[in-house]
C-alpha cells in the first residue's frame, strides 16, 4: 500500500475512534472521498504579503489544489482543494474580550490541522475559542466537500457536503449535510442534514430544519455514494472554467478593474463584468455577466451569475446568485442557492439579509422587500410568506416565535443586532468603507499578494504526499 | 536601501577582500550584473525524483529563475537564473580512490552555496576535491553569465561570463571570460580571457590562449559596461524562445519522443525535430530542426539548430551547433560555438573531440576527419591544420609538442585517455546505453521528475528576497 492509503486509513480510523459513542462509521463516505490518483495532478499554493506573517509547516501530508495563506502547520492530513487562510489570525499581545475575561495572546495564533482530510473545505479566520485563544486546531476530523470550518475549532469531527460550522468549538460532532452551526461550544451531537442553528445561549436561539424529502433534491449523502443534488450539479458544470486559470503561470490581467478593487487572479471571470470600488472577488470565486456594486464583496467558492448587486454586498464563502437583482446592502450567507430563472428573475430589496445555508429556487418571478430576513427553502411567494420576516417585526420579538418549520426563543432585536454587526464587521475587513487612504481591507491588500506553488511527489510510494516544507520570512 | 542591495553589496565586499592581493575590483562588473526589478520576476524551481534524496534550505537568498535539484544550501546569495544540480552528488559511505587514498564519504554531500552571486551559472556535478569530499563549496564568489562551476569548490574568486571550471579546486582566483580551466588546485591566479588549460600535474599540460582582438569578437568583458560579442548577440536573439516555456505550468506533450528519451519541460523545442532512442534534452537546452541520434546527450544552455547529430554526441552545458554534421561519437565541449552557414556547412567526423571554448566560425564549408582533437579558433582550413591533430598522431606525444598557440607537455595517450574515459562515462551517467532495462540514466530516470517552483517577496523591503525555505522528503 502506498503512503498516501496508510495515512488516509489511519486518519479515517482516529475519526471513528473519536464519533464511537455515537455509534457512526465515516468509513463508507470516506471511500469516494480521496481519488489516489488525482492526488498528485493538482499543485498547493500559498500567498506572502507584507501584511500578515508568514510561517508555514507542512509534515507528512497530502496538500493537491490547497491554498495557504499566514501561520499554518499541517501534520499527517490530506487536504483535497481546501482553503486554509491564516491572515486574520490573532496576533502576539492582542487583547480579546470574551464576557467578563480580557485574554492577552502570548504568541501569534497559528491553524494547526494534524490528523485530518479535508475536501474543498475553508478553514478561516480565528479561532472564536476563548479556550484556544492561539491555535486554531483541527484534528481527528473528515470534512466534506465545500464544507466551511469557519472560526470553529474542531476535534474529532464528521462533516458532511455544504456542512458549515461557524464561531462554535466542536468535539466529536456530526454535522449533516447543508446543515449550519453556530453554537459557541458543542460535543457529542449528531447534527441531521439541512439544520440551521444560531444559538447564542441567553441571548437568542434560532432554529429551522429543511424538509428531508426536500432537501435531498439539492444536497443528498449516502454511504458508498459520492454526494449528488442540484449544488452538486451546478458545480460540476462549471468546473473546467476553473481549469483555466489553474493552468497558466502568468495569466493577462483584466483592465477595467479600479484600483481600489481587487480580482483573485484565482477567481474564475466571464464576460462582461462591471467591478466598482472597494470590491473583492476572492479565490475561486466565479463571476459571470454580473455587475458588483462599490464595496461589494464576492467569497471563496461563491458563483455570481447574470446577476447585479448594487454595492455594500455580501456574498459569502459557497454562496450562489443566479439571475438576480441584490439592493444595497443585500447579505448572502454561506452557501445559500439563489436561482432565479432568465425571465422569471428574483429580486432582493436592499437591507436584506438571506441567512446561511437558504435556498431560493423560483419558477416565477420573485421580488423579496426591502429590510427583511429570509431563511430555509423558498420556491414560491407562498413559502417565501412562511420563511421571511422583517427586519423591525422580528426585532420586536423578546419570548418565542414560529413560522413554518421555524422556531426561535430570546430576543429578536440581539439577534438582528448581531447580524448586523457582523456584516458591517465583514465589509470593513474586505476593505468595502476604503476612501483617501484609510481603512483598507483584503480589496486593497491583496494587491500585494505573491502566490507561490509547491507540488507533490508524482512518482514511488511516496506519489501524490508532500515533501515536508518550511516556509518562514 | 532595500535587503536584495544590502545583500549584493555585502557580497561584492566580500569578493573583493579576497582578491585584495591580486589588487582586482569586481565593483564595476557587478554593477550592471544584477537588475534589482528582475529578481521578484522570475520564480525558481526545484525537482523531485524518487531517484536522489531531496534536501533543500534556502536562507536570506534571492533566487530568481534558478533551479535546484538533491542537497543544496544556499545562504546569503544571490542566484539569478542559475542551475545547481546536486542529483550527481556522492552519497554517505561511497568510497572515493584518490591517488593513494581511499576515502569513505561519513555524510551525504552537500552543495553550499554561502555569501556569493552566481548569474545564470551551472554548477554541477560533485566536488572533485578529496579535502572536501561532503560539502560542495561556493562562498565569496561571483560569476558571470554562462559560467559552469563543474565539479569544483570556489572560496573568493570571479568568473567572467562563459568562464568555465572543472574538476578544480580554486581561492582567491579571478577566471577571464571565455576561460576553460581544468587544473586540480589553483590558488591566487588571475587567468586571461580565453585561456584553455588542461593539467594534470605528472601526466599532461594542454595550454591554449585566444588571441584577444579575435576572442573580443565573441565575448568582450570591460568594467561597468554588460558583456558583448557573437555569442551574447546569438543567446539574446534566442530569449523569447524560452518565454513560452516558463509561462505556462502545463505545456502540452510532445508525442514523438521514445520511452527511453527525455525532453526537459523546460528545453526550447522548434520544428522539426527528430529524437532517438536513449537521448537526452536538458532544461534549458534549445533544439531546432535538428536530429539527435541514438544516445545523444544535449545538455543545459546548449543550442543545436539545423543540424544532424548520428548518435552517442555529447553536447556539453552551453556548446553551441549551427549548421553542422556531426558523426558518431563526437564529443563537443563546453561553451564551444560551431557555426556552419546554411550553403556552407560544417562536418565532423566521427570520433572527433572538440575540446571546451573551441570557437568554430566558417564562411566556407569545412570538414574535419574522423577521430582529431579541435581547439582554439577555427574560421578556414588553414587555421584547422593548425588547430587540430589526429587522435592517433596525439597519442605517440611524450615530451611537448606546440602548434601556433597550443602547447602540449606530457603524454598524449593519457591526455586522449582521459579524454575518453570521461566521455563514456557522460554518455553512461546520461543513459546514452541504456538496453533491455539496464544502464538507466538521465535520460530514463528524468521522466520521474516533477517540479516545483517557489516565489520571491513581490513587495516590500524584501521584494525579490525569498521566504527562508526547508524542503525534506
Amino acid at each position: 500500500m502506498k503512503e498516501l492509503e496508510i495515512l488516509f486509513n489511519r486518519i479515517i480510523q482516529r475519526v471513528n475512534v473519536n464519533l464511537r459513542e455515537l455509534n457512526f462509521d465515516v468509513t463508507p463516505f470516506a471511500m469516494t472521498l480521496i481519488i489516489p490518483d488525482q492526488m498528485s495532478k493538482f499543485y498547493a499554493f500559498y500567498g506572502i504579503t507584507p501584511d500578515h506573517p508568514l510561517d508555514l509547516h507542512f509534515e507528512h501530508s497530502a496538500l493537491a489544489g490547497s491554498y495557504f495563506l499566514g501561520k499554518c502547520r499541517v501534520r499527517n492530513s490530506i487536504l483535497y482543494k481546501s482553503d486554509i487562510r491564516g491572515d486574520e489570525l490573532k496576533r502576539k499581545d492582542r487583547q480579546i474580550n470574551f464576557g467578563k475575561f480580557t485574554l492577552t495572546l502570548t504568541k501569534d495564533e497559528r491553524i494547526d490541522i494534524e490528523d485530518s482530510a479535508l475536501v474543498k473545505t475553508l478553514v478561516h479566520n480565528y479561532s472564536h475559542d476563548p479556550e484556544t485563544p492561539e491555535k486554531f486546531f483541527i484534528k481527528d476530523t473528515l470534512a466534506m466537500d465545500y464544507a466551511n470550518i469557519h472560526g470553529s475549532p474542531s476535534d474529532g469531527c464528521f462533516l458532511g457536503p455544504y456542512a458549515t460550522v461557524d464561531l462554535t468549538t466542536m468535539r466529536d460532532c456530526i454535522i449533516g449535510a447543508y446543515s449550519y452551526i453556530q453554537a459557541g461550544e458543542i460535543s457529542h451531537l449528531n447534527v441531521d442534514p439541512g439544520t440551521i442553528w444560531v444559538n447564542s445561549p441567553g441571548n437568542f436561539n434560532f432554529y429551522y430544519k429543511y424538509p428531508p424529502e426536500l432537501l435531498a433534491h439539492y444536497v443528498s449523502l449516502s454511504p458508498e455514494k459520492v454526494p449528488w443534488g442540484v449544488l452538486i450539479d451546478f458545480i460540476e458544470k462549471r468546473k473546467f472554467e476553473f481549469q483555466r486559470v489553474f493552468d497558466f503561470v502568468n495569466l493577462e490581467e483584466i483592465e477595467s478593474i479600479p484600483k481600489t478593487a481587487s480580482l483573485d487572479r484565482y477567481a474564475v471571470v466571464l464576460p462582461n463584468i462591471k467591478i466598482a470600488d472597494n470590491v473583492l472577488v476572492s479565490q475561486r470565486a466565479y463571476i459571470e455577466n454580473s455587475t458588483l456594486g462599490k464595496g461589494a464583496n464576492a467569497q471563496e467558492n461563491c458563483f455570481i451569475i447574470n446577476s447585479h448587486l448594487e454595492g455594500l454586498n455580501v456574498t459569502a464563502h459557497g454562496a450562489k446568485i443566479i439571475e438576480g437583482y441584490l439592493g444595497l446592502g443585500v447579505f448572502v450567507g454561506f452557501n445559500s442557492f439563489l436561482c432565479g430563472k432568465k425571465q422569471n428573475r428574483l429580486k432582493i430589496g436592499e437591507g436584506c439579509i438571506v441567512m446561511p445555508h437558504t435556498i431560493i429556487d423560483i419558477e416565477e418571478a420573485l421580488e423579496i422587500p426591502a429590510n427583511h430576513l429570509v431563511w430555509g427553502l423558498v420556491r414560491n411567494r407562498e413559502e417565501l410568506a412562511t420563511n421571511s420576516i422583517s427586519l423591525e417585526k422580528f426585532s420586536t420579538i423578546d419570548t418565542t416565535f414560529s413560522s413554518g418549520r421555524m422556531h426561535f426563543e430570546g430576543s429578536g432585536a440581539s439577534f438582528v443586532k448581531a447580524f448586523k454587526d457582523r456584516i458591517q464587521h465583514i465589509l470593513d475587513v474586505n476593505g468595502a468603507f476604503f476612501a483617501d487612504g484609510e481603512n483598507a481591507g483584503h480589496a486593497q491588500k491583496n494587491q500585494r499578494l505573491s502566490l507561490n506553488t509547491i507540488q507533490p511527489f508524482q512518482f514511488g510510494p511516496m506519489e501524490g504526499m508532500y515533501p515536508n516544507i518550511s516556509i518562514v520570512p
